[in-house]
């Protein structure tokens, strides 16, 4: 299983008033590091999409376990922990200075334009199973 | 078990290039029946943090069953469903046009202004409990 | 020249850590009245785009005169403030309780799905000129 | 007058059912980079408002010249454009490669925890000044 990893900073837009970053804000991070992943793996989804596969989300859990402030810096790591014929699986650890302070998971199908479940695409498959 | 409902017409800002609703928006209409539910209950969410008590969210997750677009209008319903010393949580289905697009469920704990654990302010919990 | 209003209700999701609305959440509030005054002249925006016209924003502009907070309830004012070839402005006044807190302005230009400027469709034109 | 850089890449959240970064978003991109400005100058806002001044918003302007899609890195640059007793403006180039894609403006205030206006903090204005 190889784990991925990057950084965000901590927009003044992403805090609320309790003076902490927003709690939907972290599913907006688990794209950033998803997006980073697949470019890592050879594969940008902006490619991906350009032949007219779409990654849905189908699920999302996020656990809070410390706050983030304006200007943190968040290493968010990932990792694939499933690969079927037509979903695929992530999950997430957020650190602000080596401290977990939140863990996730999304699970996502692939579709065509129209919203139908089609297969992983082949060429992508391989390295998904190998890196999960 | 009281269930709430209020209903959101879908921004522009909220959808991505996908088309639909980025998922993460989900999480702020569930904090928006959450402010109204309260309100209806006589406790509005902005008298709560007055007092110095806040609903910090511990964990939040989703479902998405079928997409959202601009404009939809979507039914959000809400309930409690748990009342501990502590800690709050919320359940919620979203509607477009009767049909169920999505499920969700949050967990919170009343902390202080220093983020440490409260108990349910005495005066809200009653109200609480008689809706779970 | 008709004026237009709507009203929100400020989402936590809409603050930031100084405790007020974040600023380019007005140009959000924009767009809204925007919808629903296009609405009320009985050309939903949804409807626009279908048949492939796109209103662009060529520029936006917003005074910030005093905060918003967390649920308080905003009136947004527009109306047309221009009507020319393929472009179109509007302007925006926010009240909070009858008082002044913003102004905005923003110019819009009409684009097919290639994004050239196309002529303001001609049965919206009449309604957007008498409105102006 | 020194002109300071910094980029971000589209987040797949920025977009909107257009297929581009939703107009919004580019204030959030002005904070992005007056945060790393201030920062490059040795005056993190962090801690500009740990002492108690906050740089409130008094107004923001916006050109949208061409658009940004998601993926796309684009290079923000921002420069000091008048400093006053009270005040501070700030203007922005936005470039997608080396092409101009965006013009913008933001006026500030300082102000205190009451939101008073107050002087530009003694020693950060020499940093400025120098730098307008």
């Amino acid at each position: 299983m190889k784990k991925f990893s990057t950084t965000v900073r901590v927009r003044y837009q992403e805090t609320d008033a309790m003076g902490v970053v927003y709690y939907a804000n972290y599913l907006v991070w688990f794209e950033i590091v998803r997006t980073e992943y697949l470019r890592s793996l050879g594969f940008p989804y902006k490619e991906i999409e350009s032949r007219g596969a779409y990654l849905m989300v189908a699920e999302a859990h996020c656990e809070y376990l410390a706050p983030a402030r304006y200007d943190d810096v968040i290493e968010i790591q990932t990792w694939i922990s499933s690969v079927k014929n037509c979903s695929l699986a992530f999950e997430y650890n957020l650190f602000l200075e080596k401290k977990l302070i939140s863990k996730g998971r999304t699970n996502h199908v692939f579709v065509n334009r129209d919203g139908k479940p089609v297969k992983v695409p082949a060429d992508l498959r391989p390295l998904l199973t190998s890196a999960a």
